[in-house]
């Protein structure tokens, strides 16, 4: 279903813009772990807008409100888990015109033809990136219980408007550094002057009326092997499927990826070889998993953010119900670059997915001795 | 499940590389359709190996058997359709080594940690690329109930080894021309001149003991807008739930893909405008959706294949069941490079998602155009 | 998902008897329905207890709060549904020897195998029938949204502590006046006498401590003939899953039921015979579908409700934590017959799966009539 | 999908009566467990007609074939399971008038507007009880698999004409002795007198050109408490999902099923003792599970069989292209009484959906310790 994720572990979205309040149903979650609010509540601030220079100034409380699934313990105990977060801070004046006329890069034009009409437009209604609240209010929660088990979840923006981040390294010390020094940053990035000269690019695309694109790239590690499954309940499939539905992602890879492409096989495979007495991967441009399951090796994936499609400049558009051409000037404030914000939300798809992965392999061909 | 991909056209793969047969199940087709089997044939024939200098000697009749799901005037008839291909032309003495050496690439050591040596080994078992013929079968007849509706699904080799193919043009005419021309060519590339130098780079590959990647692009057109879903249903997650189930795929991208990350909001959107008295978009950085629907311009994407893991030098890896270094040398003959083999396929997969969609769309609140 | 039923039309229920609140998120409702709040209502008031002199006088509110899926025009707009009910009105002290004490005929013990102590046990947790509040709510939308087709669901209690009801009339017109009558009723119930006999079942059974089951019918007229499908997603099937998950219902019959098992062959048979130009069967012992589709005739089915768990008086248990005999006494106060609150939820269950199924039916390979 | 059951285990059912051939795909079996073809012969002999005086001389051979999902050394390997069984004794002869006149009692009428006249009329098509043997050799494996863990699924005929058969016992020693003689029994059936009178009413429904139905009682012993899960995913869920999909079922009740409506809740309820240093119900109304969760207790289920709906005398239809009504005469032989075959189906829908709810378990909120 449409805004539905997950096979053993799986979670609900829901929710428009403007509607009383947007969240999400998690079913799946094991019993008996303990969830830290006070953790959750601040990985969800590294998404929400209106708290840094390069951001909306449109405030959102995005306070997490436990509906159920929750013991008195505070413990989550087998059942459902329903979270909401309250929508409070709109501004329903800023998108009148959408109706009629479709702003370009975002959904109003599929949705007239799907919903003719009924689809809540105000603010992108079930489109709008606010949606990814929730669900990093679950993927939150999925990276909690996946640390129990020392497996650590982390993302950075590797590219904004063409400036590069240091890429996570293949070093273990020295990712484990790289992932402890962008638990402190303000700006997901993990050098300091590439970092600088991104929000420089930002600032300069906000005064020209414009937006900015950028890469996100996410790094798991601590996973055990053999987690996933061929074909198309894979690591990357499950992955994939849940980061295409990020809004303005518009292209995945993992490992070595488009650039395994222009390599040979000679240098791209990763050769083995014995680790503390087990089978581990020398190199890892295999992004931590074959055939869909993984190595033990970190998983890595990078994803493209597109540019904002909100720009404060006027578009070619079109008059949707007079069907004749139309002028659009995309009112409010809008966030010049959505990447830095993309960067949770892709730790929250990662650590549902593997985590739902981990639920679910079991139930996927296990040895025979699990099924019991 | 891990084998299975789709929601209202349903497609389950099963097969190992030596198992008797490989095969799928489809359920969902639309009853009265009738199958051209001997444009089926030829669209096996494109994947099949052994028939050209860049492939493998190892010849797969590749014969479809239907078993079920036609009526006797051959037509579908609205049950399960269940295909067959025997495997008959084998090699088992080329994989002794695999219950205890892991193949670099491969997922040996994957499905040894899933499965604790019950794994059918030979061929890579259920992973093999060969798992991909009955994927093309299932997509074969969904590219011709497709074309009933005047919808092509189209691919081409974008790149091999760095070299460039033109890419598939914007332009509808030029597009039309270039698919046409396609049809017709036993290499599966536009640009002749890229061709001859695709080849090259491969036979170069090829006295070196080695193995190359490349990119396929694939488009799908006369789509009618309306088609997917918000979220985890869109076409995007649906097209990559498949693509990353496709062996050696490692990165995908829709439209100005990860391109997008490096343009401005004010390059990348596309525009509206009015033609034949509908709105449509003027330029096509979308990929031909947004939102996870579509917007009647072309589905574009892409997708990076890997240089074919086995590669006829020796590698460094590791004895399984001893836990110690060992050395492989993968015998038997092999693709060097399998991406021309992936073409037909990406164009399987893209009808299947698309075919899918189309039909649970109106089981998703969809007004508008229906398949069946 | 254990807690989510539907292919096209998806429900998942969340909550437990004593958390904040319990609801549900319907997702694939078409776009363009209004609902009637108030009609809403009075529907979810045939189930709330407290009201009439066979339930409990705990008084839930059972206020139905939409937090997603209406544009501002009230019209359901494409979007995820989500909706809930505060808990508000409880008896904690109830149940505190819950956690060492399974109450026979509850899951408590079950439970607590599962969930090892971590579970919800206040009321039930999950388990409690107060989930049927979201379902019904679910349902009452399904109804009205069937209704604009003409299709009518309605229920009755068939029977009481053996006390039997007039069934549901074979007789189109007669069946419409029964079903317009149980409209105006307090009781569900047909015929007055039997009404008269069954509460004073209920009441002696109150006096005794005790608890009597009941059989409720539900029919729903008016589909199309073709909905539904073969084998496993057929309507009785679709249906029986999720009867089955309504808590006190032990059996479920279709048509004849169980009675069909002492028939001939020539009597259970319905014949056909043209009816205003269409084909339909004469007689309906098949209960409105053959093969899992409908034929166009009624779906009639009963379903078994077990006599309500809860008891005030002894009853032998276990401590499970110590691992020996214990006395259990419920206290609280509770309906000595759970029958009749369970005539509403069968109406909505077999209102959601109906709707379900003529959702999916293109999706299906179907041609003929399409509900949206 | 409509042909699909399961979560964890899943099995894909195809092919119509007259299809080249008939099977089924099964995916999640764990790998490592040897089948043992001749039990499984003998198993689906038990369902073959053309063996009794009770069946119809339609001779099939029923020899499963196995296609994939084993390794060299007949293990299952971890890959889909596809099995198929030739159809090779029809007479196709037999079916000629059904594109116009429906038989009464089948899908003909339901499957015309359905599929508009594409639909495989002959022998019904995919809704022929055919189809129960893919279904008997998937349950089959099942049934070896549970063995292995001391799970025992056992079914008789309870019922025949109204001939009534001895239940199964809930003494386990007794219930024992009674599995054990069914193993040697020729017709399904505990007592002797009542094997001799239920044969003695088939016989006299065939002399009368009618037949007759049954009830069919299933019991699963050795089942461990704690499988399933609370609402829709329960085990009784589960079941009736797959059992309301075997053809001329109407009806399904677990425990003391419809029997509890007319039971008082003090002698419903099965109070707790403890056995073994285990807790364990000391009665088993409930069935051997609540709340969709096992208790431990066996697992005891009931299903109506409708009288086989072709009999060799006249019946009222109508032709559906005409639109007119036509008479009937149901040409070959039928089995008087389905109910003797429904016995190894319902033995095998039942060892299927225990299986596949063992194996989603720690998938369905394990506790806390079975995340890995």
């Amino acid at each position: 279903m449409p805004s539905t994720i997950g096979t053993a572990l799986r979670v609900t979205v829901w929710g428009q813009s403007h509607s009383a309040a947007i969240g999400c149903v998690v079913e799946g979650l094991p019993a008996g772990y303990t969830i830290d609010q006070e953790a959750l509540a601040r990985f969800m601030a590294r998404r929400a807008p209106g708290q840094d220079a390069w951001t909306t100034p449109r405030k959102e409380a995005d306070r997490v409100i436990f509906l159920s699934g929750l013991n008195p313990a505070g413990e989550t105990c087998g059942a459902p888990l329903a979270l909401m977060i309250e929508n409070t801070n709109t501004r329903s004046g800023d998108y009148d015109e959408l109706r009629r006329i479709p702003r370009p890069g975002h959904a109003d034009w599929t949705a007239q033809v799907k919903w003719g009409g009924h689809q809540d437009v105000a603010g992108g209604g079930h489109f709008s990136g606010r949606l990814t609240a929730p669900l990093c209010a679950a993927g939150g929660i999925a990276k909690q219980l996946l640390a129990t088990r020392g497996v650590i979840v982390a993302a950075h923006l590797l590219e904004v408007a063409g400036v590069q981040d240091t890429r996570f390294s293949r070093q273990p010390d020295l990712l484990a550094r790289q992932v402890e020094a962008l638990g402190h940053a303000t700006f997901p990035v993990i050098d300091r002057d590439a970092s600088d000269a991104m929000l420089a690019e930002i600032e300069r695309a906000r005064r020209d009326l414009d937006s900015v694109g950028g890469v996100v790239e996410c790094v798991v590690t601590g996973l055990p092997a053999g987690i996933g499954s061929p074909m198309f309940d894979g690591i990357e499939s499950t992955i994939a499927r849940a980061v295409f539905g990020i809004p303005a992602v518009k292209g995945l890879e993992f490992g070595s990826g488009f650039d395994a492409a222009r390599r040979r096989g000679s240098d791209n495979n990763d050769p083995y070889g014995i680790k503390d007495g087990a089978v581990y991967p020398l190199t890892n441009n295999a992004g931590g998993n074959l055939g869909g399951i993984t190595t033990g090796a970190p998983l890595v994936l990078r994803m493209a953010v597109k540019p904002t499609p909100s720009i404060a400049r006027a578009q070619q558009s079109v008059d949707m119900i007079a069907l004749e051409p139309a002028t659009l000037e995309v009112r409010g404030r809008h966030d010049p670059c959505i990447a830095p914000r993309a960067v949770p939300v892709a730790e929250a798809v990662a650590a549902l997915a593997v985590l739902d992965s981990w639920l679910a392999w079991p139930a996927q061909a296990a040895t025979g001795e699990r099924f019991a």
